[in-house]
């Protein structure tokens, strides 16, 4: 495939800064020390007012840089924008993202018209604007990073594969934070504000082919006008090949109008959206906590070849908490047919319970789990195993973790677990999650992201069986 | 009110502990250490192997006590406990914890047998027995603690106002570890096991009466059979006092298959019991986090007068969220009404948006929010309030959580908070919390607990109203 002209944006060899500045708190120095910190290529603070910043020699105006930079970013107030963003069109710069705000946001004559004077300058050079009134582009590979808030603000999220795309940009910002304070591990992220000219299609089928994005995330209020089946027809296309989860706000009348003053969006019916969801394979979460719950499901379990899920537990009542939430969540909970039955009985006390969910009651030890384990994950009716090791139980010590993480390695089946506690729950449920193994806390939640995970997987095998 | 038959077993004056034992590990010991370790009566060993045990003269049999002891524990295997029972009994023990398994939980005919000679015992002497097969009394204000695992396994909560009843061993253990580690405090907690006698109403009725708990929690599978009407009419009467919030496990029938399985409970047709519920003003809450997040409300949340929710936000993304999730909920974020709105643009900058949710915007500093909340607390058309300030703004020092504290102790509305991060956020929420403003991360969950707390609110309502 041909590079994309939005890899000017994530990869650029050299970027310009209009409005880079020395004064602490500054928008335009946050955004100089990000790149200063992370930025393999060239830099050019652009400022009229300065020689040198931050020991980078400073030019007056794009104009005057030493080459073509691939990337300008704009943090300068919005009257000088359009200006500052023609000039660097005219030497040939063919990528902008804008900070600035006090463009149609402000919903004023002016900002209205600041916006349309950008709209031109892309149609007239063909320069590509990401923005304005946004945080613009991180990348956690390249180290391109406008987002303007410094490091003790928001925290940057360690490398990884979900890339998310924000319609809100204080919520990335908190998304962020959020994902590095948990660990998940990010490759992109954008925050396009008004989306004068890049939006969601345009991002979409770029991250479709970016090798290190494994999980499209989007929040968004409401697509621009006339866009709306070509993002259905991209988000199918894309979704045959990773898993798109779309956060929709501006769901119900109120929230719409709540969305109408915030980003000017057309929230639109959302019933129309949810089925447009559904027919292009995109996963729509209706919750924060859902939102991050399925994030980490697609990041670590395989895709399901069918509904049915087995229960190892060694608390009856959360079992049975799991099988109610995993039930209402359209899945099927097998009876344990009758040779695993026997087989389950050789290996446990008479007083376990051998029915799925299989109990191993609180007197259980590691090596229950690690005998039905074993048993159960290679058989053809589980297509997915939840283990329930709580660690108020005495007899757990926590080898059961390595070889529950060592199954998940060697077999191609979802594998999840809840628990519940303090201390010694966090730890395992860390060593569990870094081995790939997705806890929750609460059985309802664990249903809700697996079956998103099911639901992907039947859209995938539907398309695949589509295409031969 | 008559002192309760059940102060005997929260509120000893002495208390026997038969298969106390100094063997490291076990039931018996763990137990014994609780009572050395927190309970000021005077505590008695039963094991006819030890003359003594950590430094208490141990005795043979209850029998030989030299006094009749309120409470007595049994920790022994199940055949011997309807005799050790039935020797306190004889004596004039009125109360009897049993923790020992081997009962009808097992299936077999003679762990029936067994329970069922319990069952004479309490009939022909008027003992009344807590369990079998259960983690029995947790209270946190006497020290009795019968629930058998070493605080290393599970945390004890701090003192506090949650008082819990499981029919499951197991969650309730994690449940315990659990609200230790997020410092909610605890009053009692029961975990009942078969419930040969003592069962939910008799201690509903109890809880209702003791004024170290102010919000009562269930875990229920199944009520005995022929219990369902007087638990709802105890339930109606406690609810006008106390809230109290179920989680029905068993929901589905293969939920119901596994509780089966787990306690032999029934677990009945569930639509039957959501209606009995609404009926009697008990909160059921549909999942874990659910549970936790609507004893928090309660805890900390006045009753609401109406549905009206104003939202101040420095994020326009999670303003929509919120009122979306608070729509869905049902309640009414009404529109600014025009003098507000007068109010607001004399007190903010004119970027800022005046209309609920208002919104600050990310340029806010902690001023905004104090100006624009002592301007909507009072207003007759806010029922409650819910501040969403994303600590990634870096106008946000923090000085309006000490303000907004200030304001939920002068003013009887709820305010509630929504904050989304890492450290930062983490330690305002904190703030937030020990002020009693209740925090969520997810704008959905704040609406669900919102929500049980204006069903109740309304429960109440009606019920004063029809008592006048």
């Amino acid at each position: 495939m041909a590079v994309s002209y939005l890899d000017k944006f994530f990869n650029p060899q050299s970027v310009a800064i209009v409005g880079a500045t020395p004064k602490e708190g500054k928008v335009g120095r946050v955004i100089l020390e990000n790149f200063i910190k992370k930025f393999k290529g060239r830099i050019y603070p652009i400022n009229p007012h300065y020689e040198e910043i931050m020991g980078l020699k400073c030019y007056k105006s794009v104009k005057d840089v030493p080459e073509v930079p691939d990337l300008v970013v704009v943090a300068i107030p919005a009257p000088g924008v359009p200006q500052a963003v023609r000039e660097a069109a005219e030497k040939g710069v063919k990528a902008a993202v804008i900070i600035s705000g006090g463009f149609s946001e402000t919903g004023t004559p002016e900002g209205i018209r600041l916006e349309n004077e950008l709209r031109e300058i892309v149609k007239t050079y063909g320069i590509r604007i990401i923005g304005p009134n946004g945080l613009g582009v991180f990348d956690n590979y390249s180290g391109v990073d406008t987002f303007f808030l410094p490091e003790e603000r928001m925290r940057r999220p360690p490398k990884g594969y979900v890339a998310f795309i924000s319609q809100s940009g204080a919520f990335a910002s908190a998304l962020m934070d959020w994902m590095a304070y948990h660990g998940i591990g990010v490759s992109k992220a954008i925050s396009y504000g008004n989306k004068v000219d890049v939006d969601d299609v345009d991002l979409l089928e770029y991250l479709a082919e970016d090798e290190n994005t494994k999980v499209i995330l989007m929040y968004i209020e409401g697509l621009k006008t006339g866009k709306g089946r070509q993002f259905l027809e991209v988000a199918r296309r894309v979704s045959r090949k990773k898993p798109i989860v779309v956060y929709k706000a501006g769901k119900t009348s109120r929230g719409a109008l709540a969305a109408a003053s915030h980003t000017a969006a057309l929230a639109g019916e959302y019933g129309l959206y949810r089925a447009a969801f559904r027919q292009a394979g995109i996963i729509e979460v209706e919750s924060f906590d859902e939102m991050m719950d399925v994030v980490r499901v697609f990041l670590h379990q395989p895709l399901m070849k069918g509904n049915r899920v087995f229960i190892v537990t060694d608390a009856g009542g959360v079992g049975v908490m799991l099988t109610d939430a995993l039930t209402m969540a359209g899945f099927e909970l097998p009876r344990t047919p009758p040779e695993l039955k026997e087989e389950l009985r050789k290996i446990l006390p008479p007083h376990c319970i051998v029915e799925n969910p299989i109990d191993l009651t609180g007197d259980t030890d590691d090596e229950r789990y690690i005998r039905v384990l074993d048993a159960i994950i290679d058989k053809p009716y589980v297509d997915a195993v939840v283990v329930v090791a709580l660690p108020q139980v005495p007899g757990i010590k926590g080898t059961y973790v390595d070889h529950l993480i060592k199954l998940k390695t060697q077999h191609n089946k979802p594998i999840l677990a809840v628990t519940i506690g303090s201390e010694f729950s966090a730890k395992v449920a860390q060593r569990l999650e870094e081995g790939g193994v997705t806890v929750f806390e609460s059985p309802e939640r664990l249903a809700r992201a697996l079956r998103a995970l099911y639901l992907y997987s039947m859209y995938r095998l539907k398309e695949e069986k589509q295409a031969q």
